[in-house]
């Protein structure tokens, strides 16, 4: 077997699979791993939903934006906040009730994708491949309803599991010194901001030039460069407003606002 | 070198450190794998700021609840949502702006996670220990200050690092079976409830009551059983209800709400 090292550093987002199904004892064992992930007050307030059944990854496909790996891959994992579980054992332990706050989902929320980003790894150190799908947590109101999730359980990180049926390349990232801080936060200026960047502006415009709808897109938005590309193409404001108000709809659905 | 599977079993919460060093070969090996994690869009919304002077630490001590550990590891670690960084270059590159919104936060704090995940198991790897601190988020808003964090960067996770100087026992966790839902939510009976949480009655009452402090308190609030414990004692609806104010005022103030 790999050591960690190797393991993380091979990861890439699988999004084509091999139609081979993930052995049970390999299931097993990689979620076994995951909940040795640390959890405040060793509360694991978080669950796991494992959907292999074409009829339920049908109904997920368009919540997850129709990208083809939700039915090809064979399983999709969705890991939610959960304090429905512990709010149960509180009532029957006729203790004060509480986790039905913002504090208690962001809690589960960390908790739930400590255990993701585990059993991610540990799936890769098992030959298997991932993709995480942002689209978990964008469409999580719709996704509550089709999991059949009760109150104060919200999906938070979701990702497609499988036998990998490609192997992109590695994918770029920025210079560390872009990223850590030493002490205290040290703020940059322009001169540092467009060096962090300049690397990912060739790769990243050349990756997105690469695929034919998105390139597509990039003439049609005219967008120059990277940046215009992440903020008129990929990410708009509007969509993300959007989302956050979806987002927010269900807190206050799942009974966390 | 332990394999991942022997790495994730082995984790313990370390809170007492020897007085060594973490060398920097190693502070950089295990950064470096962390950002090998998943990053929505690529875009690593995140930022990592590593503290080891005495007179930082001592201003983070009381936001951290005046855990010894603070000051005692040689390191603490913490893992920012970081939209400054590209909002800055967005606005270099004369993009529309955005990510300056609730669902941009949650990005971020995901991202965030995921990567403070892969450095912690990285960390264990390399013979090192760590502790998260819940009270990264819960006191984010002054540790924004002590840190010097810009608008739309928000502290989500945090641990302290450095060599073990204890070697705790294996925590319990919840059977898989109540944490495992089969292609939908599978909700529990209350004899469900009660079997999941059986083991953990008795493990967690046994741990708290060997802690002299909590003793006292469990006795004071007269708690009679685990779930009382978490809710009378550990955490109470009012202090919840409390942090959730301070995160939501933090994500007012950092630009994200």
């Amino acid at each position: 077997m790999k050591d960690l090292f190797e393991i993380i550093h091979s990861h890439r987002s699988i999004r084509k699979y091999r139609s081979d199904r993930v052995p049970e004892d390999i299931l097993n064992k990689i979620l076994e791993a995951g909940v040795r992930a640390s959890s405040s007050g060793n509360m694991q307030p978080y669950s796991i939903v494992i959907t292999s059944k074409d009829e339920i990854k049908r109904e997920l496909l368009p919540l997850h934006f129709d990208q083809s790996m939700v039915m090809e891959a064979p399983l999709l994992i969705t890991f939610c906040a959960d304090f429905h579980r512990m709010r149960r054992w509180i009532e029957l332990s006729q203790a004060p009730e509480n986790f039905d706050n913002f504090m208690s989902f962001l809690i589960g929320m960390i908790d739930a994708t400590l255990v993701s980003q585990t059993v991610a790894l540990a799936a890769e150190a098992e030959g298997l491949g991932i993709c995480y799908m942002g689209t978990t947590l964008a469409s999580n109101q719709e996704i509550s309803q089709v999991l059949k999730l009760p109150k104060h359980v919200v999906p938070v990180v979701g990702f497609s599991l499988g036998y990998p049926a490609e192997s992109p390349e590695k994918r770029d990232r920025l210079p560390m010194s872009g990223i850590i801080h030493r002490e205290t936060y040290q703020d940059y200026t322009d001169q540092e901001i467009q060096a962090i960047y300049s690397e990912k502006e060739i790769k990243g415009m050349a990756r997105y030039q690469s695929v034919p709808e998105l390139r597509e897109m990039i003439l049609q938005h005219n967008a120059e460069n990277l940046a215009q590309v992440y903020t008129k193409v990929k990410y708009t404001q509007e969509s993300h407003i959007e989302y956050s108000k979806n987002v927010m709809n269900c807190l206050i659905n799942q009974g966390f606002l």
